[in-house]
């Protein structure tokens, strides 16, 4: 499996359209680890960059904080690798501003890709499998993968994806995996080269 | 790729003996994500026990009363697929003890396989890929998988074991995961089935 280091892979975390326990819409926090995570793997997989997306304000906060801490704070002196990997996180408002972000730095409007850690049914049609998935990144456009928060990304979010990802089928009966772990491996599945 | 169910795979999360960043031989502190993340992907990929190592009783402590809370205290109502996975984990003061453990459970010595993200010249004709780590799954004999907190497993540990696993390499320049997303990425190269 070849790496293609030239792919337009963008991720986003959403933290607002989620879903609670409940299937609520809701606005979810900021995680830090999730922040160290997510842009360590996406740095390790040349994804161009991680925006996080929240309309909350003092979630917003808490993100820059957390950032700057280590792009340009106590942090960066203390162990630069990690700014190394945080500057590729950008706050968003929407996902819509993240589309209009792409679109400014590729000059073409992403392909978008959601994640899901359950089959679902209205994804006929959209559903794409890694093979596939890594085989269109190829191709050189650009494309936004989405990853949800909390419950899991909102049903407007997935409906209007262009493409909705096979979710990672571990034992039939257990699949739940933090989103740290599903970011990791899809990345790997994706663009990981080994024997 | 074909899953092997039936492989006998266990996995530690060790904390004594590491290194810290100067290269000393320290016990790390345990971080409750690790425990939560690390089992998740074990009980997604079938692992059968994930052995906690530590000899510092604060520490012990602070592991039974996260793994307590989600196994039979009040997480358990409130979300039970934690305890799923919690419930694998099990605390160790030494390595001695795990193999042990290991070796009472399933009636044979494991064979030893360390992870490290760099490549070590001493590790030449020990060091495997992940295709062969795959094969030797599928005979049935236990395999112990090892990971180090903090800085990295101390060399001692690397030096006796019996085998040692090919880093992931991301960009060449950037190989800095986490051990939640190493632990992700390995247990899927080695067990993930998917197209």
């Amino acid at each position: 499996m070849k790496r293609s280091y030239a792919s337009d892979l963008y991720l986003a975390l959403i933290h607002y359209p989620v879903t609670n326990k409940n299937g609520d819409i809701i606005a979810s926090a900021v995680t830090n680890l999730d922040l160290h995570d997510i842009s360590r793997a996406a740095r390790t997989y040349a994804v161009k960059r991680v925006y996080v997306v929240t309309p909350l304000s003092d979630q917003k906060e808490l993100v820059k904080k957390i950032v700057s801490h280590w792009v340009e704070g106590a942090g960066s002196t203390y162990n630069s690798i990690r700014g190394e990997a945080l500057v590729l996180i950008k706050l968003m408002d929407s996902l819509e501003d993240v589309v209009g972000d792409i679109r400014k730095k590729s000059k073409a409007v992403p392909r978008t890709v959601v994640t899901s850690a359950k089959k679902d049914a209205r994804g006929l049609g959209r559903t794409i499998g890694y093979q596939t998935f890594r085989e269109m990144l190829t191709g050189g456009a650009p494309h936004l993968l989405m990853f949800g928060t909390a419950w899991g990304l909102s049903e407007a979010v997935i409906d209007e994806a262009d493409f909705i990802l096979d979710p990672i089928m571990g034992e039939a009966d257990y699949n739940h995996l933090s989103v740290r772990s599903a970011v990791s491996i899809i990345l790997d599945r994706l663009k990981g080269d080994y024997k």
